[in-house]
């Protein structure tokens, strides 16, 4: 049988994951890569460096609150920060279709200077193709960024602990939902704004006030519900979500009623998730609804315990395996389990 | 008027440096991008750290002598190399068309892995997209690469002085010739190996024997002519070639001569131009010799003055103005301007 890449293996849920092992870290895989967070930690005799990098195909372009160019910015200086680093250089490399409009370039480029300078970082290294009509959708960009992890920290998707608090920075899903919006492919009209912002100034006062968080990421690709399910599985915890305490804005909320949609599934590309030390979580909390983008936060959940699963009204058993679940308690009251994304509802939101 | 993008725009010439100059530079510009050498340098109170990032958008994706993949590791690699780092780490982000055939993905990530084996390089971040049938050509990579930079050493476009030697480690335009047969759009069979290839090798024992070197670069886009109108206009010094010591394979010249192409302007992909002192060029060219791949190595020209001009037959001129020129003693004996590639003959070779 012919296998082909379908849409869902740019997810960033199920396929995505499959696809990742069985040919990217299987042919590829080192110790680094194998760590599998958001941006590799580069271990060097003096201090750690961290590096990652995405590839943005947004469809359109530009979006309320935002466009190509802010988000291949913001999406990479995003994943430095919640691996504890210090955003400090980033690459981009743009793939132009053939009779696209310069000015609409100019346009971009003006976006990613200003989302550079909000990071405080520089573009130090590019790179331009052009393919002909028909070769690309207008124009993707790819960011590579390096930013430096201070001695002694160390924050990974593995190191999610049974006894953590979650807390979410801020409303969920609307990144995704305004770029579905801004596709004006509904037979409805809506104004969403995306989300999307440096985590530059959260995190970092973050990891001033509770340098003893365990975990940061931000919920991109595959919403929030994927991000807990890829966590559960690096750190081989399982944890309980209750949904009244997620925050959704209205305007998503009805959307995602209308349509049928999950705001939990939807892309933030400004919002960050934290495992810490429940102790802890009245002050990260604080912390947090100091800054203006993190007024919403919220406490959403703990982790219950290393690889448990939720076994209905049994409660919590010893799994017997490494992998844990994530338990949502609705908002209904009832439990159910909340895995990662499987489908591909929304393609090219990043 | 509307100002649209075209082929030319990315095919390493003029019309790409005007690109980078009046977007790129003029917005995202900083001291460390305005070096414009193949990689960026970092520097740091411990050491100096190389960054560079380049897409792949190369048409057909396999080749003979390469694919791809290859071509993703190699590119980036011989940038770090050329800057006189030691490559480290690359990152890798896919953007694949819907429908594309995982075995073919397989083959291209098999060709990384050996490249990466090849040049002692670790993938440590990665990242995939899928967009919709039509929405890209089969398969877009990016690499971005780090690599160190022994102290003391300072390798730089801008570093040709008069007096220097320029050499060339072998056969030029293999590669973009290749790529254009491997189409299969002529008229004529004929099979041309790609010279992709990693050059680590070659820059570690040249910078070894010779650490007095200038300038290191590799004739990619654009080929050796638009790559030494790069080094002329960032050290502000002229040149004359050689038209004769520069070594060009037999197939190469008999596909040019039939296409009426000059193979200074075809892509190289496992070549290195070296700007060096002339009395160390023997002791350069013996290094490169002794190397299965430097074994076609050449001394091609000189290095004449600071911003002089060719003035037909009343020779170098005081320019007065900052920009070098390149001139080709040509085979017949005459003298001639060698410009950057002003159009676009064969897109998409990289």
């Amino acid at each position: 049988m012919l296998s082909l890449i379908s849409l869902s293996h740019g997810s960033g849920g199920e396929l995505t994951h499959q696809l990742i092992d069985r040919v990217f870290m299987s042919k590829l895989g080192n110790p680094i890569l194998a760590e599998m967070d958001d941006a590799a930690r580069l271990r060097d005799s003096y201090c750690d460096w961290c590096f990652t990098t995405d590839s943005f195909v947004v469809k359109p372009l530009f979006f309320p609150g935002g466009d190509i160019g802010r988000l291949a910015v913001c999406g990479t200086v995003n994943d430095l920060c919640v691996a504890g680093a210090v955003p400090a250089f980033l690459s981009a490399g743009f793939i132009i279709e053939e009779g696209f409009e310069t000015r609409r370039l100019h346009d971009v480029v003006d976006s990613m200077k200003e989302a550079a300078l909000e990071s405080g970082v520089q573009v130090v290294a590019g790179d331009t193709k052009v393919v002909e009509k028909g070769g690309a959708d207008g124009l993707y960009i790819n960011t590579a960024g390096i930013g430096k992890i201070p001695p002694g920290r160390k924050i990974s998707a593995s190191m999610a602990r049974p006894g953590d608090a979650i807390i979410v920075s801020g409303t969920v899903g609307q990144h995704g939902a305004a770029v579905m919006l801004a596709r004006g492919e509904m037979s409805f009209r809506g104004r969403i704004e995306s989300d999307v912002n440096p985590l530059r100034a959260l995190t970092n006062a973050l990891l001033n006030a509770c340098p003893e968080i365990h975990v940061m990421r931000d919920p991109t690709r595959g919403g929030l519900a994927t991000v807990l399910n890829e966590i559960a599985r690096q750190s081989a915890v399982s944890m309980l979500i209750n949904e009244q305490s997620i925050p959704v804005s209205s305007e998503v909320d009805s959307i995602c009623q209308l349509l049928g949609l999950d705001p939990l599934y939807l892309a933030c590309e400004g919002r960050v998730v934290i495992f810490l030390p429940a102790p802890l979580a009245s002050k990260a909390l604080e912390t947090l609804r100091r800054l203006p983008a993190g007024r919403k936060a919220a406490i959403i959940g703990e982790v219950s315990g290393r690889a448990q699963r939720w076994d209905g009204g049994a409660g919590w058993q010893g799994a017997g395996r490494q992998v844990g679940q994530v338990v949502l308690k609705t908002t209904a009251g009832g439990y159910r389990p909340l895995p990662m994304l499987a489908g591909e509802p929304i393609p090219r939101i990043c």
